[in-house]
């Protein structure tokens, strides 16, 4: 089979397509024929040596696909041939709390991911995906999508009587403000372009805040909730965006820390704000299922913004990188 | 009746001794003979005009009292004449969720409050206190007291299968680590002085790591729990040492953050600890009456360290100021 794999780690020269042996299921596991990938931010940091689990040299990467199933091993259960699925971010994280040791084994990281023609995982990694998305548009769920799910069913999930925050028009965001609409929830998103004002509101933002005109933009999200501030935050911004972000909180509101990048700090009276700073790391497979249910049962369908054939793949990452798309950027077949 | 008022808000110049009028109880208030008061840096923090709600004026100061009810206005159900009560930190928190509108209302702030003789209450501003304690061991509790239970019953509270990180010998450090005990929870203690490691030790911390000894000290936190981090933190030091506290957090910690005091500042690489930071405050009257049911189920008795009699109530705050205390500073009759 085809696939790509990261020979380096210093650039995009380091990701090279090569022939490589078709993986055969062990005992308990599944091979998948993926016929879609998206692109996450996490992809470039391993790319680079920055993310913090270094990438086994020559790893397939890439954690998000969708395919199907085409020969499963002794014993498996969980799924059969021909079923639809994803694998979820965290292999070994299947309920309950996050634990350091699952963080250890990730698709596309320290095991072979996504970015070839097929791909192996433990029927426990797998989940079936909704049945009215294409693998396209299921291969944007297991990172963006149970990152926004996780952000907004946390520690307190959101409810109709509350307002989200979203800053930002990346996957994970508009994830988040999808989501929030389910729950019933009003959503006010930051965004720096006006364009991109349109395509927030039409995805359900109730309040565009244009933070190109409005530097100050948390007074704008203030006055917006009468001066109260937001319940929830989905902070995908980093360190760049959360004293502001913490500025918009109501008391006792949550916030969602997606990642912990970017050159900003924050001070004491930045931490006096009334929230609960919250790390994100993706979310459980219960968790992924429980996206999946929601999003069955609004036939929600994720934002794509561009698919790139398979061969192209490194064009892919090129524009993924400059980050000026909207929508998630798929590799497809 | 005597009372101390603050009639300028710059020093402890400010604080003068007065007679005034004995306080009437209104419909549904109650009067209370106050036996005992105890400080909390938040008293400091009105006097030098630095804590977020402005003092009022001539406002009697202190949160932190415990007495008897001595008579009663029209309606009051809740106490009775002759019951040994304190008055709750936000007299309009009964239960729930924190708003910003209980804020405005405080004791000893912009409502008269214990650093008299006698004080007067809304009905459900009164909490029974247990009854093995003595006045100023009870006059301990609303602030300190009902800080640290805040920080253990939170979002996730404490089991017994936890490790819980305390910081210094503060009183709500104190009851942090006794109260973490009831959990069955262990106890690491992070001081800077040999004398207190030893009080710490006597009041159930299992470790005590000497910070002047080991100033990388979260290493020492680290090593104490095979690497794993601790589950629960509560953070008395502020900015100052919140970045070695979340250095110490295990997956999917918990860290309370007492106060948004200090000069140290959070980056990415800090912020990228896997914890939630919860800025506490306080507590809720809910909260209050648990607390006292666990301290009279464990007839639990709080760390005094000196009383000072009602004429002295200002050497008692130069004495506080001064931070050499170790126990909660009272001030009795």
């Amino acid at each position: 089979m085809r696939a790509y794999q990261l020979d380096r780690f210093e650039s995009l020269d380091g990701l090279v397509l090569r022939d490589r042996e078709m993986p055969q299921p062990g005992p308990g596991e599944a091979v998948v024929r993926i016929h879609a990938r998206s692109l996450n931010y996490r992809d470039l940091l391993i790319m680079h040596r920055r993310y913090p689990v270094p990438g086994t040299a020559g790893v397939v990467p890439v954690s998000d696909g969708a395919g199907e199933v085409v020969a499963v091993g002794e014993g498996v259960t969980r799924v059969a041939v021909g079923d639809r699925v994803a694998a979820t971010y965290f292999p070994r994280w299947r309920d309950g709390r996050f634990a350091v040791e699952m963080a250890a084994e990730q698709f596309g990281c320290t095991r072979d991911g996504m970015l070839a023609e097929f791909a192996v995982a433990d029927q426990e990694a797998l989940v079936t995906i909704p049945a009215h998305l294409s693998y396209e548009e299921a291969s944007t769920l297991p990172c963006a999508g149970v990152m926004a799910w996780s952000a907004l069913t946390g520690l307190r999930p959101v409810l109709p009587s509350e307002t989200v925050l979203t800053i930002g028009s990346g996957g994970v965001a508009l994830f988040a403000l999808q989501f929030a609409t389910l729950f019933g929830a009003r959503v006010i998103a930051v965004t720096s372009s006006e364009s991109k004002a349109e395509l927030l509101k039409r995805h359900g933002a109730s309040v565009v805040v244009n933070s190109s005109r409005s530097p100050d933009w948390e007074r704008a999200v203030r006055d917006a909730t009468d001066g109260r501030g937001v319940d929830h935050v989905v902070e995908t911004g980093g360190l760049d965006t959360l004293p502001r972000s913490l500025a918009s909180c109501g008391a006792d509101a949550h916030l969602a820390l997606v990642a912990a990048l970017g050159a900003g700090t924050l001070d004491a009276p930045a931490l006096g704000a009334p929230a609960t700073i919250r790390r994100l790391y993706v979310g459980s497979r219960a968790s992924f299922e429980a996206m999946n249910r929601a999003i069955a049962h609004h036939t929600l369908r994720p934002v794509i913004g561009s698919v790139f054939p398979f061969d192209e793949a490194k064009d892919a990452y090129t524009h993924f990188a400059a980050k000026q798309h909207v929508g998630k950027v798929v590799i497809g077949t």
